[in-house]
C-alpha cells in the first residue's frame, strides 16, 4: 500500500502540519516555474502569437482549457471530452444549474441540501428565481448516505437537485450512486459539487449516474487562490444543454464575429469569456502530481490519514471530557471525505492557538475546528504532530488567549 | 507634451513593432516578480494565511479587489468604491445587463449596437431570453459618434442600451456623453463596453452619465491574457442593484456560511465566487504603470500616433490605387479610439506578412487589418516603422504568399 504523503518531495511545503489543504492547497513545485514561463517568455515575449503557438510548441494558449479537462478526467471518472474548465465554482453551478433545469421544462422545483457551501444555495435560489421555480430543501448526508434525506423531499415536480458531496463543515459525504439512483427514479438530475472530492477520492462519476457536475481546482487539486473551476455534463444530455450565458468561447467559429450565436457541440458551448491563461496554465503544471497516481490510492492514503487522527480525536475527547469535543465527522470510512471535523466551545481560539503552534486547520462557524488530509503530501508523521499540538492546547486551555477575541476577516 | 512611448522603459517588449496592444497589451516589467511573489511567497509559504495576511504584510488576498479597483477608478473617471473587479467581461455584462433590466422593470427591450463585439450581442440576447425581453439592433457609431443611430431605435419601451464603446473593427467611437443624454431622454440606462477604451483615452463615466460599465483588462491596461474584467455601477443606481448571480463572496458576511443570501452595499454584491489571486496580483502589478499619468496625456499621444499612422495610410492607397487600401477608421480625432483599421482583399495575408517582418497587427474578419497604438509603449518611430513594412508589402504583394492561405485558429 502507498504510504500518505508519498508524493510530498513535489510540493513545496514550509515547516508546517499542513492540514488545511481542503481549503487550499499546497504550491506543486513546477507551477513557480511554469508561471514565470508563461509571463516572460509566452506573454512577454510570444505577445499576442501565443493564443496560437507559445515559442517553440505546436500548442497555444486556445487550447489551455482542452488540455487541463485532459488530465482533469482521469480524477472524475470520465472523458475529457465531457469537462469544461475555466469560469468561477459558482458560476460554472450557475450555468449547470439553468441548463439542467431547461432540461426538465415541465418541473418546477430544484432541490438543494442544508448542508451545501453556501454559494450553491445562493446560486440555486438565484436560478430559481429567474427561470420562476421553487427551491425546497433537504438534509445533509448525516450518517447513512443521505438516501432517507432525499426520499423525503423528491417528486414528480424536482427538475434538479444540486448536492455538495462532502459537506465542507463535518466531513460527512453523500452515497453519491445510491442518491443518483435515487433521483432519477423521480426522473430529475443529480448534479454533484465537488469541491471537498476531487483529488482525495474517487467520484466516478460516469459509472455513479450523475448528470452534472462542477467542482473547484485550488483544495486538492492544489491549482493555487481562486484557480478556475470545472464543470462536467453527462454525455448523452449534451445534445440539449443549453446555459444562460452564451459568450464568444462558446460560439461555433468564434473569430468569425458574427452577430447571431451559434453554440459549439457539447461542453464547449460552457464556454463564456477569454480564458484566464495564467490560471489555467498553474491549473496545467498543477494537475502534473497526480500523473500516474490511481482515485483508488488517494482513497486508500485518505482513510489511513482522516481515520488516524479521528482515533486521536476520541482519545483526547475522553482524556479531556470537560473539553466537550465532539466529533462531527462519520466514523464509517465509507461516510466520509478526507477531512475530520469536531465541535469544540472555543473553536476559533482553538483553530488559532494550533497555528501558533504550526497546526494548520481552519474554523467554520460557530464552532468547528476542521483538519483536512491531502493524501499526496501529508504524512502519518503530520497527523501524530497534529493530534500532539491538540492535547497540548486542550491541556493548557490555550484557546482561551485573549489575542483570539478578535476574529481575522477570513477564518 | 508627453511624447508617445514614454514609458516603454517600462515594459518588456521584444524587438517588434507591436501593435496589436489592442488585443493583448505588452508585459510591464514589474508583473513578472509580483507573480513570482504570490505564487512561490504568498501561496508557496504564507498558504491559507496569506487571505488575511500575506508575508511581511498587513494586506491579504481578501483586498485584492478593493486595491484592483482603486488603481483602476482614476483610468474610468469614477470612485473606486464603485468599481468591481474579478469575473470576466462576458459575465461581468452578464450581470450588469440583467441588473439593469430590473432596474426598468416595465419595459421590454434591450438595445445593442450591430458593431459591437460579439460576445456582448451574445449577452444581450441572452438575458431578453431569461427574462423574456427583446433585443433591438440599432447601428454602431459611424461618423457622427452614434446621436443618430440611437435616435432611430429609442422609445419609450427601452430599459437598457448596451454599446461598445469603440468598434473593435473600424475604430469609430460613440460620443459618450451625448448618447447617454440621448438614452436618458427616454428614460432608459446607458451602458458602456469599454474594452478598447480604457488606459488609451479618458473614459470620464461619472462626468458623462453613464449608467453602468465592463471593460477587460488585458488590452490598453496590459493585465495578461484573459486576465480579469471590471464591472461599475453608477453610485444612484448601486441601491436597486439586483444581479442574477448571488455568490458567496456577494454576500454581507461570507465567512458566517449562512444559506439566506444577505447582499453587500453596493458594487460588493456583483462579487461571486472566490476571487483569482494570481490574476488579480498580476492586475495590480500591471496598473502601477499608471501611476501619475492623466487620462488627457494618454489622449493626446494616442491621438497623435493614429493621427500618424492614418496619413501614412492614406499615402499608401494613393500610391497603391490597385490595392484597393480602404481606410474605414474615422480621420476626424473626437470620433476615434487608439487604432486604425483599413480594408484590403488579402487582409488575412497582408497582416501575416507584416507579422513576418516584425510589425504585428491583427486580421478581424472578413477583410480588416488593424493596428492599435497603446500609448505608453509605441513610438512614432513605431508607427513609421510600420508604414515602411506596409508599403513594402503593398509593392510586393507579399499578402498573397500561398503559406497564408491557412489560418491561425485565433485570428
Amino acid at each position: 500500500m502507498t504510504a500518505p504523503g508519498w508524493r510530498r518531495d513535489l510540493f513545496a511545503l514550509p515547516d508546517l502540519v499542513y492540514l488545511d489543504g481542503n481549503s487550499l492547497g499546497a504550491l506543486p513545485r513546477t507551477v513557480a516555474d511554469r508561471v514565470a514561463a508563461v509571463v516572460e517568455d509566452e506573454w512577454g515575449r510570444g505577445l499576442i502569437g501565443s493564443w496560437n503557438h507559445v515559442p517553440g510548441s505546436s500548442s497555444g494558449w486556445i487550447d489551455l482549457v482542452d488540455r487541463c479537462a485532459r488530465l482533469l478526467a482521469p480524477l472524475l471518472g470520465v472523458d475529457a471530452a465531457d469537462v469544461h474548465v475555466g469560469e468561477s465554482t459558482s458560476q460554472s453551478l450557475f450555468a449547470t444549474t439553468v441548463a439542467g433545469a431547461r432540461m426538465r421544462p415541465d418541473r418546477r422545483v430544484l432541490v438543494v441540501d442544508r448542508s451545501t457551501f453556501p454559494t450553491d444555495a445562493y446560486v440555486v435560489s438565484s436560478v430559481a428565481r429567474l427561470l420562476d421555480l421553487e427551491v425546497r430543501w433537504c438534509e445533509g448526508p448525516g450518517d447513512d448516505g443521505g438516501v432517507a434525506a432525499l426520499e423525503a423531499v423528491l417528486d414528480d415536480d424536482v427538475a434538479l437537485v444540486s448536492l455538495t458531496h462532502v459537506d465542507f463543515r463535518t466531513g460527512a459525504m453523500f452515497d453519491l450512486p445510491a442518491v443518483a439512483a435515487a433521483i432519477h427514479q423521480h426522473g430529475a438530475l443529480a448534479q454533484w459539487d465537488l469541491c471537498h472530492s476531487t483529488g482525495a477520492m474517487p467520484v466516478d462519476l460516469a459509472a455513479a449516474g450523475a448528470d452534472l457536475a462542477v467542482g473547484c481546482t485550488y483544495k486538492y487539486l492544489n491549482a493555487g487562490p481562486g484557480s478556475p473551476a470545472y464543470a462536467w455534463v453527462a454525455p448523452h444530455l449534451q445534445a440539449d444543454l443549453d446555459p444562460p450565458v452564451a459568450g464568444w468561447m462558446g460560439h461555433a467559429s468564434p473569430f468569425a464575429m458574427r452577430l447571431d450565436h451559434e453554440p459549439r457541440t457539447g461542453v464547449g458551448r460552457l464556454r463564456v469569456g477569454t480564458p484566464p491563461v495564467l490560471a489555467l496554465s498553474a491549473l496545467e503544471a498543477a494537475l502534473g502530481v497526480f500523473s500516474g497516481v490511481t482515485t483508488a490510492e488517494l482513497r486508500a492514503a485518505s482513510l489511513q490519514l482522516t481515520g488516524r487522527f479521528l482515533a486521536h480525536v476520541d482519545t483526547l475527547a475522553a482524556r479531556f471530557p470537560d473539553e466537550q469535543v465532539a466529533l462531527v465527522t462519520p466514523r464509517a470510512h465509507h461516510r466520509r471525505g478526507s477531512q475530520v471535523s469536531f465541535r469544540h466551545p472555543h473553536a476559533y481560539g482553538l483553530v488559532q492557538a494550533l497555528i501558533a503552534r504550526g497546526v494548520v486547520g481552519d474554523f467554520r462557524d460557530p464552532d468547528i475546528a476542521r483538519f483536512g488530509f491531502a493524501p499526496l503530501y501529508t504524512t502519518l508523521d503530520d497527523v501524530d504532530r497534529a493530534a500532539a499540538a491538540l492535547a497540548e492546547v486542550l491541556e493548557s486551555r490555550a484557546y482561551a488567549d485573549p489575542a483570539y477575541a478578535e476574529r481575522n476577516a477570513v477564518t
